[in-house]
């Protein structure tokens, strides 16, 4: 395989997904650093040379780029043991990680965002009016997640996959965001199962 | 392939991208209408049987059911022409996928839902709130397509793929939620080569 470099912000979970799929298949992973709340992936040179879009992750693959977190996922794992043989079933893992980028992430992950590092007070008005509404969705993503992993230890079929990787990076850390894991018993012991894992890193 | 039925309101652009994917392909798919201005994906009956997210577009394969609509394309398209053979270039047209569904839809298919559909006199405080962001969302996705697609005929590679498919959904209906096609040239003559590929089903 390319050499394989991340561009990355070390508190994204969205970053960590990749990270935490590489460290379990053993893959090398170079790692860069920018810093999102100093605007550090919004330069004209991020812009121009690493992504059109101003967002990390990015996965550099030689000299090609891969930015979403789900689609770097993916390219490590292809053909591996985290992406199920099954053909229904691995539609099933990319609804899944669907699922993650659309009902999850926007709720979870910007909650986390905003409380645990824009804070409270310095929030506009804008993001104030959300704050209801991105709890109650939250909520009701985990409350799937929770209902579903009630009689199963994987999200899809019967082994870790990347639909569980995509899933674990901002759930472990949803507190931050004000959610209550102890509310989702299932969800705890499924965030145990992962951390786990032979080759499992901790977020930094 | 197992027998194919998608659950779907022909108003949704995501419901649209899996009957273009399976006209497409020439794959036959029965249709199951749902009003969700009428809460028909809340039911509890819904619920139960075909997606605990109370969401369309649900692709049912048999006796199993697949929410989410890019997921339910990939299960139709993979092995064919509309998946790149490139392993680069499949999780490419993935990025692109997760790109729509994160960066696209919550923009443009919110704002022509509440424009078009909701009325703007019957918004909620919160989203009226949202209507500037999802503008400026909005129009920073399309941008970027355009940007991209000023130099080639498609979103990935040197065919049409999913990718393609994703965005075209919401993207050819963007009027609707107050966007303007002419100021993307480069897309406007992208929208042209979908519509005139072989296969071709408009949106209802």
């Amino acid at each position: 395989m390319d050499r394989l470099i991340l561009h990355e912000d070390p508190r994204s979970g969205n970053c960590y997904k990749i990270r935490l799929t590489a460290a379990l298949l053993g893959l090398p992973l170079e790692r860069r650093f920018y810093d999102i709340m100093k605007g550090e992936t919004r330069t004209p040179q991020f812009i121009e040379q690493v992504n059109a879009n101003g967002r990390i992750p990015v996965l550099q693959v030689g000299d090609r780029f891969l930015p979403e977190s789900n689609a770097a996922c993916w390219y490590l794992a292809e053909g591996g043991p985290l992406i199920p043989a099954d053909r229904f079933d691995r539609a099933d893992m990319l609804r899944w990680m669907f699922f993650e980028q659309y009902s999850h992430e926007p709720n979870i992950a910007t909650l986390r965002h905003w409380l645990r590092y824009v804070g409270e007070a310095n929030l506009s008005e804008a993001q104030r009016g959300q704050i209801m509404a991105k709890r109650a969705g939250g909520e009701a993503a985990l409350q799937l997640m929770d209902e579903h992993l009630g009689g199963r230890d994987w999200l899809v079929g019967h082994d870790v996959t990347l639909a569980d990787i995509a899933l674990y990076a901002y759930t472990h850390v949803c507190e931050a965001g004000g959610f209550r894991l102890r509310d989702y018993q299932a969800v705890c012991r499924w965030l145990d199962r992962i951390a786990g894992l032979p080759g499992y890193v901790p977020m930094d």
